[in-house]
Formats: structure tokens, sequence, C-alpha cells
């Protein structure tokens, strides 16, 4: 198809290709100011904005334009997911440049528009733009209910800390692309999790509605970032154990735990639990391992443990500010 | 004051500055995963959100940081009014380079925090990365009474079609700005329009609670590109009376005409009332004039009537994908 040629054309065919289905709930989508939405009764709304920029979140000659749309909702869905909220809909934020308007543009809404039907997380509205590069920024609005929503502020000294999943396989994944020719293919498993990731909302909503965690939020920038994030807002500390992370088995045992260390875009949850409900955790819950990686502590430092000795764990994630 | 020099900082210092503050109904705002919320009962959700991008939208040498702040929270609260809604909160989207993470920071977010007071809609929440250009997104999240949103849809054959204020002012401030070397002062008033735009919420919510509209939107791209717009949702067309054009007095008659028809960025808003309830409209609204500029009409095309003829009203507003 021939590239939208004005702002009314790229709207007209955003709205076609995914299916802006008005609702019970939603009165109005994409094509007026403003998208009007009814709430449940009884509920909290849960709100998030996440940037996806070229350059910064990913690379136009590498990275699927499926995989970007994909992966630009999923993130944004993890932090819903972070709350143990459940994802409604979405506005979605597009600067492209013209060129891209017709074939990259088609494949990246097929992506975003799977992505929307496996979430449940529907298109509502949003704003298209013109730039020489490809910007994206996603609101995701859920709901949860009162009460019930997961805080980064609740844990205690004695709280277990868990992880879902494996941690780092994701940044392998970009590694890997990054070495590799052209756009890539989810070729392995390490590049599918970097190009697909999968937020976590049945395990988020399922600690809500039990009240199992006493604090959580998504692991983006990798564990020995967003942890100090949520130590801080809880005002505590934490020791990890460093033979308990989930690490990939994709690489030699050292060079793996790096990874599950350091590495973001994992889109994992990390949450706490306090130890005499530890019980009531699944060592799997819906075939994604749950790991007790270590415990909270009252004094606000955070350390490492191995065999021998305690470290403090020096933060080595991502932050976009730090070069 | 130094440039925040990581992300965490960075996301500090604009806490600080915005003054997240907890309310009743806003249980959590920046630094948790996302923004948690309870709705009034018995409302429905407004949402809406808006890109606002150096090069595209401002010009970093020659806006003033504290109109970027202002501008960008004003335009996106404008589809909130141009809904009848009231505004309550914002996600604040912030792309920046490190080397703008102080002075112009501090301006920016001055400029942000007199319109959040002014527009009484507050921080929530938002996420913040680094690039070489400021990139600005705001999503706004407002409430309306159920059934009393004004569509652009609603408009029917005879209903007269009104704007507010005075029309392409905003564009003939951008003209000055342009010309002037360094950053612009609102010297006069054409540029504290282009700068400090108001948007026309009391307006708005005036006449979505006396049900006076029957449709409306705001002039963001300018009339010739915005009515069409209206036209098409409304499945209607427009007949313009040239002579009735509220322009402005500071150019000649022709020329402001022409800035009245085709220039963007007055977010004044355009509306539809049935005739027989014209009589309940003042000529100004708090300070504001309300004008008459034509009639919808059966026949899906829109026309510009002088004294001598009627011609198609050709689409001469801002589209960044029009070059």
């Amino acid at each position: 198809m021939k590239p939208a040629q004005n702002e009314n054309a790229l709207v007209a065919r955003i709205a076609r290709q995914l299916g802006f289905a008005r609702s019970k709930t939603l009165a109005v989508g994409l094509g007026d100011d403003a998208a009007l939405w009814t709430p449940a009764r009884g509920r909290q709304t849960v709100l998030t904005c996440d940037w996806f920029l070229e350059g910064s979140h990913f690379l136009r000659d590498k990275h699927p334009a499926d995989a970007v749309g994909w992966k630009c909702l999923a993130r944004a869905v993890s932090d819903i997911a972070a709350m143990g909220g459940e994802p409604r809909f979405f506005l979605l934020g597009l600067a492209l440049p013209s060129s891209l308007a017709g074939k990259w543009l088609d494949e990246f809404l097929g992506g975003l528009k799977r992505a929307a039907k496996v979430l449940g997380c529907f298109a509502a509205g949003g704003d298209t733009t013109r730039q020489a590069n490809v910007l994206i920024t996603i609101t995701v609005i859920g709901e949860v209910r009162p009460g019930r929503a997961i805080l980064r502020s609740g844990a205690k000294p004695g709280d277990l800390i868990y992880v879902s999943g494996i941690l780092g396989e994701a940044d392998l994944g970009l590694r890997q692309l990054r070495k590799q020719r052209g756009v890539a293919r989810p070729s392995n498993a390490a590049l599918r999790k970097h190009l697909y990731p999968e937020p976590r909302l049945a395990l988020g909503q399922w600690l809500a509605a039990n009240r199992l965690a006493t604090a959580m939020m998504d692991l983006s920038d990798g564990l020995s970032t967003d942890l100090p994030r949520l130590c801080a807002a809880s005002r505590v500390g934490a020791r990890i154990e460093m033979d308990s992370l989930p690490a990939s088995s994709f690489l030699p045992a050292a060079e793996a735990r790096e990874f599950a260390l350091h590495s973001g875009d994992d889109y994992e949850l990390l949450f706490t639990v306090n130890a005499k409900n530890a019980h009531r955790l699944p060592q799997r819950f819906r075939g994604v391992p749950l790991t007790c990686i270590g415990e909270i502590t009252k004094h606000r430092r955070i350390f490492l443990q191995d065999k021998q000795k305690a470290e403090p764990l020096r933060s080595g994630g991502w932050d976009p500010f730090r070069s």
C-alpha cells in the first residue's frame, strides 16, 4: 500500500488496522478530540505512559517493525502488571517519517494489534505527527480493586524477595541482534525474549487478589538498578543471595549471573512477600518459575552475598542518563 | 543548579518542582510503576494525548523554556475543553539531552507548574529518557457527566457554526517570533497568544452543561483543516460567511481573513448550535467573543461565501504530513 500522505489518511489507516472497537464502556475512540470511557463502578484507575524511541529503545535497521509494535505495548502494560492491575485500553502517540507510513507502519500495526489482543488492551485514541525518527509513546489505562494495587513502598524487614522468570536473557538476545546483519528474525529463545517480551499480567493480578505481595515493580532497567528503587520507596535495605539468582543456562555461570544482576528489558516481576506467607507461593505460576533471591533488611543498604562474603550491590543496569 | 545526572535524580527533580500532590482521589503519583486514581462516581473519563516536539512544535533557540512548559499542557487540555470536560491530572513524557537537565528544565517545569495551577490539572506521573532533541508528550485525564460530552459527530443541517475568540493571531505571533533574534519575549498580544495559549475550559463546560453545542472541537490546525474534520464526523457540509470571520485587527483585512481561515495553534473552540437555541448564546462569554460564522448544510461540501460568490473551501491549515 502507498504510504499515507496526510494526517487524516494516517489516522484513518491506523483506525482501520487496529480496529478501534467502540464498546459498552468506551464511547468514543480515535477520531474525536479525546477518548470517552466509563470506568467500572468501585474500581481504581491505573495509568502509565512509556517512551519507545528509535535509537534508544530500538534500531530501525535491526528490529522488525512487527516486534516494535508488540514490544511498545507489552512494556507499557508491564507497568500495569506491576501494580496488580488489569489493562483496559491504550493511547498511541506515534511520530514517523512519511517514508515509513506504508509497509513499515502496516507491520508495526500488525504487531501492536496482536499484542492488544493477547494482553486484552485495546486502542482508544492517540496522536500522530511527522518526524525524521520513529517516536512512540504509549499510555495504558487499567483498573484494579480499591486497596489491592501493589505499590513499591510496602516492603518490610524480614520479607522475602522474589523474581519471576529467568533474568538476563532479553539482554543476551539484544547482543545477538546487534551482531546480526539486517533485520533480526526471532530465531532463538533469547532473541524472542528481547523482541516479544510477555508482561506478567496473570501473576501480578494473582498476587494482588491474594494479598500476597507487600511490594512489587517490574524489572525494566535491571535488578541492580530497580531493586534500589523498590528499597528506597519502602525505606528498607536488602540482601541478595548471588547463588539463588535465576540466571540463564545459555551462558557460563559467572557471566549469566552478571546478566541476571545488571541486564534490563526482562519485564519480569520483582516482589516481596511476608515470610509467613511464603508457603502459599507455588514454585511455578502458569509455567513461570518464582524464585526467592534474598531478604529485605532494616538497614537501608543493599548487599550481594556469595559463599565467602557480602558486598554492596553496585547499580549496573540501564540508565539513559548514565553515558 | 547542576543538571540532573541520572534518571532517578531527574525524576526526583521533576517531582520536587511540580509538587506531585497526593490527594483524596490520587493515591500514587510519580515514583511508582503507575499512577493510581479513584474516579468520581457516575462520571465518564476523558483521555487525550498530545505531542509537543522540538523542531516541529517549538524551536529551542526561539521559544522560552517557560512557554514550552505552559503550552505543552495548555494545548493538551484544550482537547478536554473541546469535549466539555474538566481536566483532572496529566502524565508527562519528557525526553531531553543531559545538557538541558539543569536551567532549561527548571524553567520548563516552572511554566508547566503555572499552567497546571491555572488549568486545575496536576502532575500524576510520567516517563523520562535522554534524547538529543526535546520530546514532550502529555496525556491528560479529565471527567465529564455521562451523556454531556460534546463530540464532533453531532452537527445537523441548519445548525449555526460558532467560533470563540479571534482567529489567526497565534500564527501571526509565530511569524514575529521567527523574525526575532534569540529567545522571544512575549512583547505583544499576538506573540503572547502564540506562546501562552488559553484553552477555553469554562466555555466548553458551560456549553456541555447547558446542552447548547451539538458538535464541538478545538481549532489546533486551522479552521480550513479542522472544520472539514467536524463535518466529516457529522456527515454534513457547511457554508462559511467570509465577512463574519473574527479576524485579527493587527493586519490588513484581506490578510487577516487568510490568517483566520488557515492558521493553526489558536486553541479556540469551533462548535455548532441548533438555530432555535442561538438566542441563549451571549455575544461574549467571560470576555471571549462568540461569533456565528456560518451554517451546517446537508450536502457534504464546504463553501466559503463572500459578497459575490461561494467557492469550495480549500484546506490550508497545518498538517505535519503535508510538506
